[in-house]
């Protein structure tokens, strides 16, 4: 169950308007490393987690804060998107050459469709999608994956920074940059704990037993490319490298069952 | 450029069919952790990596092998689609009472669409999607992926071990197994070389000034939730828990523009 | 910004597993009407609301009291999960004959991919789309969007309810019933509201001069159909019925752009 | 059975080529509230509709008549790509400033994978999707959904109106305003003639009886927002504003089946 | 425009209802090669055409009536649902072996969200999409693909009529076969016309200078499998079978701009 | 199984960098008709292939070139990005008047996500999708798609070709000309070549008896417009032109399952 507070987490307020930025600050809220990504992500994990207690907690905190970031960018991108050109006309009209940008790399369907605010599509358009998220049930793939999410997502938050010079913007993402770097040190942090609680280990998921593998596989990295520096890694000392060998038959299917209309097999057409 | 070899990098023969498996077994081909998107992420890494020498190796040597498990896992649900039921009726009029939960289990695609073959989509027809991959050029985040992409396609093929007794299928999941055990090593062993290598570190991007985050934020993880098991997590060594508090007011949109015909603001009616 | 209380709002406990209704209870999660949508619609309707007050409090209120029912059925359906047959092969040696059923009927997802979790996708595996939701700007396009999403949900909810009759399973829905219920009404009163305040009135948007419609065209339904029974409608009140009429020629393109390279128009071959 | 004449229903003739509008034009075509969607919808609601009649009939006439409203844009979109630039070379050397913005805002796919025509996508490219239309078997459902409809619509055309000087362009948009507006009259005016009928009523669907609802939730706004307003609503005079209260335990869910290798329960490990 | 008589093209009514059959055939109505497609890509093409006369009115008679099939269609999948398994238990009690093979694989969405109607999504309960329609505007490109598409669609129909001996569908697919024979033919000859009109050729577009390709690799096919039979075709009458060989180096990228936090490139760290 | 070189097929260099060229580009690679299509389409084909020998190594031979000409197009991608404007500021402090128009039209992705890079996604940011490849298990159905395939793909690169005047890019665009002509001929010649075989004919699939069509709808072209020109094509040479006619009674659909909650039947209420 949860509760709302309408004070932002953190000031989301540009000190001018720039939809063209808006158009690309979407990215990070409904991209698919965006901030409904690791909200919904961190949430659906916290729900199906099976242990009470820490990492359970864990998850349903970090997800609820992400939620905030939702709205926190929402409100950023409204706000962006104040005085937008809309016609090529009063684009020409200006004096500003940089309106002619501004046009043409706006998101039509901020002013179309959502009459001046955000939505959960990516700074191309397209809608999230509820595969960018997953909830294995394994944790320790899961807290890898969140720790993944942080990373990429502190990226993109990175090259934004750069993208504009607006103090405002800069603001809020200096609180994302910060919240990020929370982020990817608590997810490592809770893998380290999967670890010494006993709870999973490499590889995951430790469970299976490594004896059921192929042991005749699971040594070596095969070098399926002619460049020659695989073996200047230090994954050298774990592991070897190997040369690609073919232990399969080329496969020769059955004749297909004839009510399927495929391409008879020979000697029967 | 590529060379093919008709013959695989390991055996795809079931022992007897079952479309109903076949139809799971989609899902480490076309779905989000499947065989495919590690194959085309790595390769799309490894084309757009700017670093020539034994990180590009690394990604096209891994993405190329992954192109077999794909012609693989392909060879196999072909086969498991032999003498498939195609309808109800012949379903009530066969003695074998598992025929109605293969029936009514198997991927109706798989006969109307392929004519008895594999395709691009998950367990529950899906298409594969080029959302599914990541190249950011940020080859720690990208490294980190590709090991949860490894630890989240073993637990899957960990778990599909466990819905089928077939001798061949088992032997191939096994190889499979086997190799993303090599792959998930083979990951977190990159992300220590570019560590050693100095190229990137922690938090990710580390070339991001950490004095430029806001500083006020980048300490604690935030408890939005009223569990209260947060603080006996080993993460608190490095990060102290806090309550959330809202640093910024409650937003108050400008009026939009009235030719986006909104809702007109308090006194604008 | 939010915060997340462990404790559900409403009890979510099934009286007994069944993995093909869990399967089933997905659409009104992650499908397009389900709580998923009614959540992100009016939250996303909250923050692009540039009206403080009344209205925006409302679409707040009510998206996050949403965000709790997306909890329970995620809860109920990793519940309706336990014990969900893995292998064809068990469901032939149960006696139980339904077993059949509910393997084939049972979302290979749920536990290839969730390891007996939910999922933001539909009853069919679909993900959930961002595109499913609209936040427009205009309060009284979207509130009687709003006022639909509850009756295409409440018609969905009723129909799962005739689907089951698992006493735990129907105690969950006939509390969404209920909330459904309020939401129509509140929706509704809503939509009256904004007309009562002057804020906005039919046809939507009422701000744009009905004067500057064409008005030769704004009295009729244009029967289209060879039906004969338009004109029996109470909508004869107010619109008069018409025959089709072409008010336009046919449209002859002009020919392409040469570098183009469609097919060139006559006598230019 | 559908017949077809090449006239239009209505001139659709700009003044002038815009490449840029063209791209925006898309939205009301392809988009998830545009012509196709309308189309779709009312001839699947009509052919799904059980009730011969008024009701059928109204469905087909009007899903005939957006056939013909796609089918203008259509003849639009082709007209407003007349000599769009194609390379960013001539948009330099062409004196007329408005061209680079003209280059930078249209649609890329347009010339491209079109070749000066018009595609069933949005204004950004996205594909129309047929969970755009919903055709629920439920006939007051669906009207309110086709009045929602329209009211999008012609808020987004209103927007297109406002985003043009072109004359022909807007004498287009006069007519779709006018039959949008027709259009929302004649939905409600069905919703009410569903109720005179005594077919279907408040709450949708009337059928499903209130008292199987849990009576305890069905006459509350439950305040999940720290907004102060809600109180000031027309609503309370039928619904009473309440706070929010857990009525289900946190839950705890059991321990997953060993073979699905998800986290093992505490004490498993 | 269009205009729309109620009765039918053909009949399209089961012999007895088979919910499961109703979830197959929902392929040929909106999946990739289904009835949607082919009725939106001939109107598309249609209008998008430039060449008055003969090829326009062919795109559009054609389209037109394939909206009468996607009606017919929609029509037998309702018929089909009457009386589908609502509940596992009903399946259980029933003394029909067959209907748990049915109930699980009906679609449950026929009954969830459409109460038992038809919708535009494929067998696998994917939506429709706009994606699946091509209008290039080069009519030779375009009806090769109209041509295939029929190919496609009559081999998914012939299996369709393999899967159940219910002699009213069989009837409907008859006539669907008949069809799909018809246009087949249509397109071929439409091809022929094009070329005997000189309006286009191979290879396409012919209006592009073959001088201007490559002219050393426009006469093979290179061997990129080990596989030896390739010179075998009759296709080496008209080209030669090469081996690969790479005529570009190893691709070194250029640094990235550092703004965008990517890896640095050797040295640069 | 596959090996990589690294070593380009053909050289993948541009003269000078175009992030707007780089943007439309993205069109061929991760489109609908673009080279990730051809080189998948191919492989699966070649895969599901029932038949070893020339066809068989035909596909999976082109599929692997494919691949190439995917590694090419990223690496062209990547290159054209080089030194693309950030941010609108610099883009106006610029005297290039062109720099407003690049960066309007430069894809915000490829430097916010991708760091510079490609990815499979279309020249509007829409993702690649599994559901643009067909392997339908019918050789005939399938060559005629993928000689349209190469027909689409020719007609869109030579397009591409009149975009740009980079004289590196045009060589490269040459050479996917020069292939794209090899395969249209190529895979018309094995359309024929599975005729010479006699293993498949027209109509597709030949082997459905004619006989079992409904032998009254297998001649005509049924005119649903009221174009006049229908008669003048060599089509009628071997069909005939006949008008619409219905065959089928108005559906009226059986009323619908009460538990479904639908609109009840006249006389039902």
């Amino acid at each position: 169950m949860f509760f709302h507070a309408q004070d932002l987490q953190f000031e989301a307020r540009p000190d001018a308007p720039d939809a063209a930025f808006a158009a690309r600050l979407q990215e990070v809220l409904g991209g698919k490393w965006g901030e409904m990504t690791v909200a919904m992500q961190y949430l659906y994990q916290g729900w199906n987690c099976r242990l009470p207690g820490k990492y359970k907690d864990l998850l349903l905190a970090t997800g609820t804060e992400e939620l905030a970031h939702v709205e926190m960018i929402c409100t950023m991108i409204a706000r962006l998107q104040e005085g937008a050109p809309l016609t090529v006309q009063e684009t020409a009209q200006a004096e500003n050459p940089m309106l002619a940008a501004v046009y043409g790399s706006a998101n039509p369907q901020h002013s179309i469709v959502n009459g001046g605010g955000a939505y959960p599509h990516d700074s191309q358009g397209v809608p999230w999608s509820g595969a960018y998220i997953t909830a294995s049930g394994n944790l320790m793939a899961d807290f890898h994956l969140n720790a993944t999410a942080e990373m990429q997502g502190r990226v993109q938050v990175a090259r934004l920074y750069e993208m504009t010079d607006d103090p405002g913007v800069r603001e809020m993402i200096k609180f994302l940059l910060a919240r990020d770097h929370v982020h990817q040190k608590q997810w490592l942090a809770a893998v380290e704990e999967l670890k010494a609680d006993g709870l999973d280990g490499m590889p995951v998921p430790e469970a299976f037993p490594v004896e059921q593998e192929n042991g005749a596989f699971n040594k070596q990295i095969i070098n399926f490319t002619d460049g020659s520096s695989l073996g200047e890694g230090g994954w050298t000392s774990e592991l070897e490298v190997d040369k690609p060998v073919a232990h399969g038959d080329a496969p020769v299917l059955p004749p297909g069952d004839p009510r399927l209309y495929g391409t008879p097999p020979p000697g029967k057409s």
